[in-house]
């Protein structure tokens, strides 16, 4: 572009190298380091993170980023430099916004938190964990009042996690399908047994697991060249580049579905941040736009393509030829029926597809209620047991596990949730769109060319990396803002088929 | 100590932090990045190390270190705060002497002579690489101006890698043994005949190796709770603090030695860094004091442990468990030979104990005409073979085994190479020390007892870190200044016996 935008790109390069330094670090961290490694290693992060955040709200790049904006002032809303400066100046307003005070004094209390929730939920023990949960709510109100808000405090927590989405609107679209999911849980369990998902629980070596999961990881497009396959408690994917994208999985000796879909969700996610072009990778538009969008493009490929009937023509062969004591005799609609078992659960990660927006609908509700001193923290399990009756007709065993099974309240990451559900409605209107601009997606996946549908996402979705939030891209997309219609229509289908409802 | 010590060890804590989190990245990208992350990796390594770069040398730095000087001033010169700001200050001084444009043009340079020499070495052609390292000399020269030199220009590279030694003593050191290695290789030659390494030259499952390679690892003393072993294509060691040091390894099939003392090496590096006290890990003094030290622990264990006789006493019934077929007939006598069989070789990595110094020798040699003007860059060839026929009785068949073989030269390491050399010869001194000061080492390795001797490491050089530099701390431990004597009479002693002269 010109001299000045070159030197706030240069100034960022740095930043975002430092920054994904760190995600090296913290990558290592999870699938390599040594147990007695943790201690320095996180005094290094510490000093990373530190340090990223103070050259980032340096005066020094205030100046860059002033002297660019005159620089390219005019220049096209979608264009790259324009995008940049757009981009940049937001992150730096709110990077700014929070007192290093208050992010430190947090930072000590959620470390603090994360010891008591872990003691908390070992022992059923909600009164443990009560006391710093009261401090960190009272935090991220005053957090709240840092970071302003258009309508509710809880805006503001929100837009930590999914910019430019307010209270009101996930509400309308929660309000919009939950009585209807709802329903469908209930239709379900009444004609649960036509379900059996045995064939997945036996036993299935591990090193088969993960032979085929790579196998089918690399079908879809996952490249190996730039990323690589892991063993981690968590499965999570991370990117250092548009070139060195990783996931991780876990393996249940005795169980096929975790790996298997495990593996395809963190595929979907690192083949955003693979498909992230050369000429923005690097810098700070050139990763995936949201925690929503990213959700969006996991859950196609775990549950919109993974959970497909069409997929299980193609790949179900396959999984004979590598298990064919296991499955040998197993028909396609029998597999298809298993690995799309509904069952309620108490626990979150463990929902399917139709379950799970009703789990995050329930801390939504609590979250706001918190944060808008509508409910107390030591009246949490009380609330939290009551809505879940509402959602799934049974009471949690035990807060362990009610509203003590996330690790999320204790990071103080209210907020964060509705991006999972974001990412399900999200997920379904792509898709939909993707068939409208493709109608051979569907065939395609049968005959193992993912490529129809992997390429679409590129050109629709991967290339804009953060150039727009995730309503911008989902209008530019779609031509609609977020939606839920699209899910719940996809939900009744299949379940409907699934259970002959 | 004081506020004003405590605010410099902050500040250089941060900068040790950003310099251990750049060997993270390097470990990752010789054992796990995949093949396409190179690039965006280059990039983030280089912004790290630029910053922790400017963070040293900086005015702020400067400005702590003194007033954390003026603040212990008096303070016991073996304390760890007189120690800690001694180094840092000599450590400064020297960072700051060559100008940031010939660092970052040397850099430059040494990128494109990497090149170049891949392709000379590949073809055969030291023309190709003749130019890159007649600027690489040249550049060198003009750095021991900045650098200064007591004596001649070469005293100044040789420090930048051994802090404190000087040309005139590495040379006295080399010409007081050089005669008796020439003389005992060629004694061991006329009698070759009589050892054979056959028994190590047959195939070996790697998994079989791997298995036995950590129980010997474990049972020497390195720690797999503050480490790991992986494969990498050169075999190295790297620490990010004392309690996460890893080493990696390789494996050859049909060639158990590889493995097996690559392992061994690696450990002794290892070792010497999780041996590291708590109280200086993380700070600036919290490693190996220097590569020759370094080196005289990879070395002992390697040699004067693993390849002596008393360690497979305990150790070959091991490995006959783990490959019975391969091994289970032979006996320790022929396998002790075997494993110290000597031949000369045309490459210096492949070098046995007798005949490794006499390479080194040779670089020494070379190097100092070159950066002294006695010999041009074009002859270096000739000047290679004739002192290569001098030492070893042979030519090489070509340049690419001759004087291309090394990476050294094309990353501007003129002076490494002494390192490697004083490291043999410092290991049988220090190890001669601890024999006479623990006699019980000889007959405890014999019994798979190996605490005896890394408890003296560590009590006698280990928790010293880097507070004094390797004469000093030779001194402190024997005595002596840094002698040929030990190596030498060790070698005699030891190839006498294998070789029956």
């Amino acid at each position: 572009m010109g001299e000045k935008y070159d030197a706030l790109l240069a100034r960022l390069g740095d930043i975002h190298n430092l920054n994904r330094a760190n995600a090296v670090l913290s990558w290592d961290r999870e699938t390599q380091m040594p147990p007695d490694g943790a201690q320095a290693r996180g005094r290094q992060m510490q000093t990373l993170s530190r340090i990223t955040h103070e050259m980032f709200t340096s005066d020094e790049t205030q100046r860059l980023l002033e002297e660019a904006e005159r620089e390219i002032d005019g220049a096209d809303y979608d264009s790259i430099p324009a995008s940049m400066v757009r981009i940049v100046r937001r992150d730096l307003q709110e990077a700014v916004k929070v007192p290093a005070q208050h992010v430190s004094e947090f930072s000590k209390l959620t470390s603090d938190a994360h010891h008591s929730w872990i003691e908390a939920r070992a022992n059923n023990d909600f009164s443990h964990f009560q006391g710093d949960l009261e401090r960190i709510v009272e935090m991220l109100r005053q957090e709240t009042e840092y970071l302003g808000y258009a309508d509710v405090p809880y805006d503001a927590l929100l837009g930590k996690y999914e910019r430019a989405v307010t209270t009101a609107q996930v509400k309308e679209l929660f309000d919009g399908h939950r009585q209807e999911l709802v329903e469908l849980v209930a239709a379900i369990q009444s004609v649960s047994g036509r379900v059996d998902d045995a064939v997945l629980r036996q036993h299935f070596p591990q090193a088969g697991q993960d032979a085929f999961c790579r196998k089918i990881a690399t079908a879809v497009g996952y490249n190996f060249r730039r990323g690589r396959l892991d063993v981690s408690v968590h499965p999570f994917s991370i990117s250092f580049s548009n070139k060195d994208s990783r996931i991780t999985t876990r393996f249940n000796d005795i169980w096929l579905s975790p790996a298997l879909f495990g593996t395809l969700h963190e595929c979907g996610h690192s083949m955003y941040e693979q498909g992230i072009p050369d000429e923005i990778s690097g810098t700070m538009i050139g990763r995936g736009t949201s925690l929503g969008v990213h959700e969006s493009q996991s859950r196609t490929w775990e549950n919109l393509v993974g959970r497909s009937k069409g997929f299980w023509v193609w790949a179900l062969p396959l999984l004979k030829e590598q298990f064919p004591q296991q499955i040998g005799d197993i028909t396609l609609e029998d597999f298809y029926k298993a690995i799309n078992k509904s069952t309620p659960s108490f626990i979150r990660v463990e929902a399917d597809e139709v379950n799970y927006n009703l789990h995050i609908m329930l801390r939504f509700e609590i979250e706001q209620q918190l944060i808008h001193g509508q409910l107390a923290v030591k009246d949490v399990p009380q609330a939290w047991n009551t809505l879940f009756e509402e959602s799934f007709g049974m009471l949690p065993d035990s807060n362990t596990n009610g509203c003590l099974q996330d690790i999320h309240w204790s990071m103080g990451a209210l907020g964060y949730f509705s991006t999972y559900a974001l990412g399900n409605l999200l997920g379904a209107q792509y898709y939909n769109q993707a068939v409208q601009d493709a109608p051979s997606i569907p065939s395609d996946i049968e005959n193992g060319r993912f490529e129809t549908l992997l390429n679409w996402q590129r050109e629709n979705l991967h290339q804009h990396g953060r150039k727009y939030n995730a309503d911008e891209l989902t209008r530019r997309v779609t031509g609609e803002s977020m939606q839920s219609k699209p899910y719940v229509a996809y939900l009744k289908r299949k379940y409907s088929e699934v259970y002959g409802l």
